[in-house]
This record gives structure tokens, sequence and C-alpha cells, in this order.
């Protein structure tokens, strides 16, 4: 069997591990842009701000790992032109030259893209985003010299960005459309909450619509309305968007969300055919409808299942409930499911309940505020959970364990978490908000 | 409506409380042994070792707040000591005066009692266990005295006093008579590996059962076979059971567990009678059948829903899975459900899969170790976790809500915990474990 993949990511080389486990002799062949394999773009920030060292710290394991243990071939530096479904080829150019790659499966995985913001000064020398290790060394590279830098979008990247450059002594300046940070994962409520945990040495600039990015000699000004703010160095971090141009051009279908349209074995449209990662759609467990969610984990599993598929196994993947979490200025963020915005844009008549609780029982030293809110459906299904605080993620798993069981408030209220006085308050926290969402308890 | 309540600890002032709620107009009263309501015994350790500076600290409330707030009459120091069921009334001796009270309902919440060793010399003077906030003053009394504390049992309780002793600089001993630490919550394997963890500083006598205590002048000597150890004061954890003599008597169901049996509305056998707390039994989710679980989180629940219950409303305890946890000499560890000794016990054909994880990105800095053991039933449906390590907490509450659905390992795999790498790595160790244990991935 020959299987090729394309892109090295997360989704990518599990794939390729995968097929080689479950078919020792098949020839693996995989297709990468970059110089890197089983890569961390989430570890970029932190190479930024020098929490990690070198950008090989980011690969899981090194390209000879895979090549020396695992026998996968790998075509680094070089680029997928064309995918020919009929004659299972694929086309792609390294260097000046163009190559052909016959397949007996493939897998595609060539991940997400930034979407810059579309507006006067874009494209200036100096705006920048991140969406790959090379990126990360660009960066830092002109964090030498800039000693002003302004963070356009105050997103998991923006923000994640902001306090690691931040962290080098720089003078940092966020921009956000919103009135309060992360507005596409917490609802305001909890995202003002937020707001006010930030750190003070960054500048946030919330409500802010950037208008304009003007060159103004050797630094850059953020333009909004009268307003105008000088910066050496701009990132920009306005969202990313599914990379599926290759799948679409050999017509694989595309879904509503952007994502190539796939099955619960990952197969697209397209025989022999997977797709695996942040390019392709994931069924949504509270909603049971296609949505995409561009997290490493889900990739990673997309990856391990398009894999096993690929090499004749019969594994399915059920989905996944969307959940996130960071540690932004110190403070652990976290949430799972719909937020009451998504909730409601869907059609859902939906409440909220929120509770501030400790992290600990309330008689040990330096108990910590947690906050959570609850999104309950109008039949008492809980849709989604938001949390801020030590302690954050912890409860927020609890809820994404419970999601794909469609849980009333009495289930969180009956989940047995453990307890003990350093670690938990007797009524954790996610109980709490469960006991707040409950008509009778 | 006329309610009492004999017992006001967790589950005594939950059912209390509850009631008031629903039935704003009842009359409730509170029979307590003690000065104390609302008391966290979990707290006991902590006080000994001076973190908690007060025992009125261990209170939820204090007893003015469920008097004036809540309009509930509280008889503490006030013994129960006959329930009379066909003329629903209760015996009580306060001081020396014998008092009766009526009730339609009734709730006893008596919660557990600590087992003695039946060894020679358990009674002597300067051999004490700690099962109430008196208990706590006393120790903290006699250890101004002592200079080398001896403690038998290292249980959860064991371990959370020797730590705390040590803390106060004292040379503590700990005699277990299993090889490794908690032995009734950790498989042999698991436990081995938080026996290297432990603190240097104490004295673990592993193996070693205690045959004597032997009083020797001003001090004790604890005697195993051919050794002696010298101590001023010995602690001893070897076990609780629940304290269900006033409802025996009275003529309810006694299970096989030990424990008050009760019916999913927390209802004993007899009429208008409901018990809650570490005196009733709780039926294991992961079995189906009744089973006790002593555990402060499990009462409070139990505590709300005999008081719904008592208070008109239907609400139904569906019962626990055994979730434990502590922090034992800075080390996490905790657990859920069955272990692999306690399956094979009931007859089940399993087997462990432990995996050794990291708790971070391997690239943040200083990521911990994190072990963790499932068992797995024949036919793949996953009985319980157990887990060691910094954030062991975060990832057994995911197997404990997990466990009540009968989870297989793929339900593992594919639960979406979040993932950042200051919090997490990419394949969290529950995920790990999850894939060492499935059959294909």
């Amino acid at each position: 069997m020959r299987a090729v993949i394309i892109g090295a990511g997360p989704a990518g080389m599990a794939a390729a591990s995968r097929i080689r486990k479950h078919k020792p002799e098949s020839e693996i062949t995989v297709i990468e842009r970059t110089k890197y394999v089983s890569f961390a773009l989430c570890g970029i920030p932190y190479y930024v701000g020098g929490v990690v060292k070198s950008l090989d710290d980011l690969m899981y394991y090194p390209p000879n790992f895979f090549i020396e243990k695992r026998r996968i071939n790998l075509e680094l530096q070089a680029v997928a032109e064309r995918i020919n479904p009929r004659e299972k080829m694929v086309i792609y150019r390294k260097g000046d030259e163009v190559k052909e790659l016959s397949y007996d499966v493939l897998v595609v995985a060539t991940g997400a893209k930034s979407k810059m913001l579309p507006i006067p000064g874009i494209d200036e020398d100096g705006v920048l985003t991140a969406h790959h290790l090379d990126d990360g060394e660009e960066i830092k590279k002109r964090l030498t010299k800039a000693k002003r830098v302004a963070v356009i979008g105050a997103g998991l990247n923006g923000l994640e960005f902001a306090e690691n450059i931040a962290r080098l002594g720089k003078e940092v300046h966020v921009f956000e459309y919103f009135e309060w940070p992360l507005p596409r994962s917490l609802d305001e409520d909890m995202g003002l909450i937020l707001k006010d945990l930030l750190a003070k040495e960054v500048k946030f600039h919330f409500g802010t619509p950037v208008e304009e990015i003007r060159r103004s000699g050797s630094s850059l000004r953020i333009v909004s309305g009268d307003t105008s703010t000088e910066a050496d160095l701009v990132l920009v971090f306005t969202g990313i968007a599914p990379s599926v141009d290759l799948l679409k051009d050999a017509g694989a279908k595309i879904g509503e969300t952007g994502g190539v349209k796939v099955n619960s074995r990952m197969q697209t449209s397209l025989d022999s055919i997977y797709a695996a990662g942040d390019n392709a759609e994931v069924i949504n467990r509270v909603t049971g409808k296609p949505d995409w969610m561009p997290f490493a984990q889900v990739a990673n599993k997309m990856g391990l299942v398009a894999g096993a598929n690929a090499a004749g196994k019969n594994v399915e993947f059920p989905g996944a409930v969307k959940t996130w979490t960071a540690r932004i200025f110190g403070v652990e963020v976290a949430g799972t499911g719909l937020t009451e915005a998504e909730a409601r844009k869907m059609g859902y008549n939906i409440r909220g309940e929120m509770i501030k609780g400790k992290n600990k029982a309330h008689y040990m030293p330096n108990p910590g505020d947690i906050w959570i809110k609850a999104v309950i459906n109008e039949d008492g299904t809980i849709l989604g959970v938001q949390a801020i605080g030590e302690g954050a993620l912890a409860r927020i798993n609890v809820a994404a364990a419970l999601l794909p069981y469609k849980p009333k408030s009495s289930d969180l209220i009956f989940t047995d978490v453990g307890y003990a006085p350093p670690l938990a308050p007797v009524w954790d926290p996610i109980i709490v908000v469960g006991r707040k969402a409950d008509p009778i308890l």
C-alpha cells in the first residue's frame, strides 16, 4: 500500500504513524511546505517570549525519528500543488522541480491559514501574523529592534503573544473590536470579569476597531477614529480559516463552515482521500451538526482516526465539544460547548447562570476565586460552560466529559468529583453552578 | 411540618437547610452531640498542623447563622438515645435531662466512627484517634508536650495527619500493614510509585503490622515483631465504620456494607425516616450495587436529596463512583471507581494499564510527571482510574464524570479535554491511558 500525506502537522504525522503501525509494509510519504514535522503551533508565542529556547523544541519528534524509526519518507520544503483524484496522484513542487506521487490512500492535513484584516496598510512591512514556526522566527528577529508592539485581536492567539512579548519588556498595545477579551470564546459577562484580571502592564484598547495601519517614518500608526498609536511592529490575530484549496480544486465537498466535509471515518467525498486536522469539519457533539474546531488536540485525534481507517481499520471519530483553554497573564481560563451568544444565534432558547466560587476549602490559606457560567437550554440540557480562575480547566474538563451525554443540571450536581481541602471545596464550583441552574436543588 | 435531624454534620445541615427552603413554615430541630455544626472533619489535620488557626474556622456557617437566618433550632451537646418509629418520637439526653421530640419527618445523619485496632495497649493514655473536631483539640494539646509521634495506618487520614504533624517539626513514624501507602485506595503498582515520592523527613514503616502498644514510663512503644519504636503520642487511623446503632435499634434495615439501607430518595425502611451521610449506603454507579462511601461531598449531596424529599419534593440520588483525592507531602493523588484489587475481588475479569505522562507541553519549563492507571473490564469498560502527580485530580474528575456512562477506552480518548501548553500536553495523560487501553488506537 502506498500512502501519501499532505501536511506534517499533528494530524498528518498522527495519521502517518498510525498507518505505519497497522500496515507495517506500506510505503508512506509526507509532503510538507516547511522544514518542520509534528510541530506544536501553540508553542510559538512561548518561543517568541523566550520560554522555549529553540523552534526545534516545538517538534514532538525530529524528522529523523520519523525517517529512521517509522520508515516514513519526508518530502520537506515541498508544496503540494494539485491532487488528481482520478489518477490517484499528487503533484507537488520541491525547489524548481515538479514531482508526482501516486497513492492508494491520501490523507490531506493542510491545516488552517491566518485571515488578515482587510484594511489599508495591512501589507506594510512590519505588519505580521504567526501561523507557522517560521513566522515565530521572523517575529523574534524583528522584536530585537522593536520597542513598541501592537497586537490586533484579543483572541487566544493575540493574548498569548501579548503576554509573551510583554515578558520581554516591550511596550505592548492590544486592540480589540469588542469590549472584552476572547470575544468569540467568552460571553460578555464572563469576558468583562477576565478584562478586570488582565495585566496592567499591557495597554488594552477594547471596543477599538482598527481602521488603518499607516506608515510614519520608521514606525507604524494604528488608527482608530481620532486616535492613533505608534508601534514598531504590528501583529495581527484576527482569525484563521481552513486551508481547503487543494481539496476544493480536486472536487471534494466543502461544508458550510468552510471546512472539508468528512464522514465519521474522516473520509472526504473523494475516493480514498481522507482529511484530518484544521482543514476538516468536526461534528459538534452538543448540536450534532458539522462545526469547525481548529484545536491541536482535535486535530491529533482526527489524524489518528484517519490513519487507522486509511490502514484498513474501522474507527469512528464521534466529534468534539469545542473545549479550549489558556493561561493568560497568569489567569487560567477555559470553556466548552456553546456560549450563550452562539446558542442564541443558533436559535436555542437558553438562559445563563453564573457563580463565583473558590478553588479550595474556605478554611485553607488563600483560596482562589473561580467564576463559572453554564448555558442551559429550555429543556434543562447544559449546552456549554465557561470558567475563569485557577482550576478553571479542571472544572471545564468535567463539563466537556459530560456534554456528549446531554447532561441536565442534576448531572453536574451528581458528578462525583474529588474533594480534599487543599484541592477543592466540598461543594466544588462545578457542582455549585449545577445547583444554581437546577429547578429544585 | 415538624422535622427533626440527628447529626449537625454536612449531611444533616444540608438536609435541614433544604427543608427550610422548600417548607418555609416547618419547624426544624437538629440534635447534635458536639457544640459544632456544618463542620468539615477533613480539615482537622490542617488544624492540628497549624494551617487552620481555629476549630471554628472548620464550620461552614456558625450556629447562629442557622438559628437566626434559617430559623433552625439547634440542640447542641445533646445525644440522641432512641428513635421510636411508631410514635414518631426521638428521645435524647442533654446534660442530665432526657427529652422527647416528635417528628413528621426524621433525617438521621449520624456519620461514621473510628474503628480502633483490636490490639493490646490500644486503650493506653496517649493513644488517640481523630474523628471529630474535639479530637483535633485534644491532639493539638498533647502535641505541645510530644516530640515523637507514631501514626498507625497510612490511609488518607493517617497520611494527612503525618504530614501536618511533621510540619510542626515533630519526629513522625508511620506504621502500615501493607507495603505501600493508601493501600485501600491505590493498587500496589501505583502505591509503590507514591511510596517513592513520600517525604523523607517522615519515617515510614511499611509492611509492619503493629502487634502491641506498650507503656514504658512516660512514653509508649509500638511493637512489631522484634522491633519497637518509642513515641510520646500514638494516633490510630485504621479505618472507620458507619454509625448505625440508633437506626438499627429502631428496626431499620442495615445493608451488607454495614451502612443503613436507603432507596434513591434516601428513605430508610422505616416510615418517614431518611438517612444521609456516612451512616447510609450509596449506590456505586460502576457496579450498580450498594456500597459505602464515607466522603464529605457524597454526604453533602445525600443531605441535599434527603432534605428535598423530606420536604415533599421528588429528587433521586443516582449514587457515586467513590472518587477521592488528597495532596500529601506535596504529591497530588486521586482515584475513582474500582481499583484492580477491588474489581478482582468482586469477580471481574480485568486488566490494568498504566502510563507515565506529563502535565504540560513537553517544551514548557518543568513539566511534572503524572502516572495514570486504568482498570478495564473484559468487555472493554473502564471500571476505575487512579492517578499520581500534579494535575491528578483534574484527570480523575474526567474519569469520574464518564464512569456512570460505562465508558470504553475510546470514550477516554475522544473526551474533548482542554489543551494549552502551560496547562496540559496535547495528548493529555487521560487520553494517553485510553490509547494504551484501546484495542485499536
